[in-house]
């Protein structure tokens, strides 16, 4: 298993405050994946009280990423962090943008879902909704669990699903448009069932990055706009490298 | 004027990496810039060719994303930046990803600019795509600008031209699934143009994200999430506060 273990520092409060930020990550993920499983609940199930607290809760995320920002240039400017250290603040940094944005987009499913709820109609493609929805939502979930755990190799074969979403999201678009044309009278219901669909794959598209991110943290190798699925990357199982390590060179520096 | 003045270092070396880093960014915005002219002009002027060339140049920009926070990581490991360095530092990891998600946008109007120019026919809605393309554009550019001159009043102003930018987004998609319900064996070029609109207010979107950097890099002060509209937030010409500044409190300790 390709997994990283975070150096332990004689300085306590340094551990601490390490462990704090990681703690903060995966309680804004816990929000934000809850956000996306109410907004798919009030959308299939045509919840348009559901669908408007979804709506309504994107704040939480929005100052718990500026919160978690904050901490992290805090420890940036009093620890100087190096190797391991220094990848899980940038890291952080980076994911909680992306964890955001996913709330961003539960917030339009909310939104797509009150407005369809009260057309009090029950309209079709839930069967496809709830299966694009689901995969979503086990993508998010599953990246949100290798960076937990600082699983490499788990955060890789995570981000190859999103070709899953991908083919599952061309489909139903391509239902979508083929169905406008039969019956254009129901051009905006369609539309919006079409963006809740788009909502769900950018959720998807923002799972491969935090995986990317956790590939990035453990290996030290950034993976980014490569090519995920190739054999040597699954295979190379690449130590934590320490091209980070600055001038700074012991753990006993942090005070 | 509300503007911040780099630090000097005794050390000219940290300088000259700092202004080498402001200056990729620099450059990639650039690159990233002509990518979202040159994917306008395509799709205005039926330019296959161009659409082809926009769309196939991404990799150049997702290079210089992986570049530049490599060398942003060596720095912090290198040189423990505080106060308005780690602001840059940090600034910078975080527009780069936005400046490489508006190369993907651009990459998108170069794509469906390619698709709608085979169709061989000239397409409606010109006269709103410049309008809403030169709206964005002048806001990206003025953005990089505002970055370049670290120049936060500029920046604040920009952000809030996002308005103009989304009423025209909305008057053209309105317009779009009028023209959908009317006319609906065009869906699929319709389409085509509803997705090059929403590509373009991605990219005002974007622009704003820098122009929230930009505000915090020079004050110091994380604006994201406020009304940007908010007259206090103009008014308030904040100094450069410190609080980043961590136990190393004096640039002569950059070696």
């Amino acid at each position: 298993m390709d997994k990283l273990h975070l150096d332990q520092h004689i300085s306590q409060q340094f551990n601490q405050e390490l462990e704090d930020i990681r703690n903060r990550v995966l309680a804004m993920g816990g929000l934000v994946e809850q956000q996306v499983s109410n907004g798919l609940i009030a959308l299939l199930e045509n919840d348009g009280d559901l669908a408007e607290q979804v709506s309504r809760s994107d704040h939480l995320v929005n100052t718990m990423e500026v919160e978690i920002d904050e901490e992290c240039i805090q420890v940036l400017a009093r620890r100087a962090p190096t190797a391991s250290d220094l990848r899980l603040i940038v890291t952080v940094i980076k994911a909680i943008t992306d964890l955001e944005r996913i709330g961003d987009e539960a917030e339009k499913l909310g939104r797509f879902a009150a407005e369809l709820s009260s057309s009090n109609r029950t309209f079709e493609y839930r069967k496809e909704l709830r299966h694009l929805g689901g995969l979503v939502r086990s993508m998010l979930q599953d990246s949100l669990d290798a960076f937990a755990r600082l699983d490499a190799d788990a955060a890789l074969n995570i981000a190859q699903r999103d070709d899953d979403v991908n083919v599952e999201y061309e489909n139903l678009t391509r239902l979508l448009t083929t169905h406008l044309v039969e019956d254009p009278r129901r051009v905006t219901e369609l539309l919006k069932i079409t963006w809740c669909a788009r909502a769900l794959e950018r959720i998807g598209d923002h799972s491969v990055n935090i995986c990317e991110y956790v590939v990035y943290l453990v290996r030290g190798q950034d993976i980014r706009h490569t090519d995920i699925s190739s054999d040597d990357l699954i295979r190379n199982a690449g130590a934590d490298d320490d091209s980070t390590r600055g001038n700074k060179d012991d753990d006993s520096s942090h005070t």
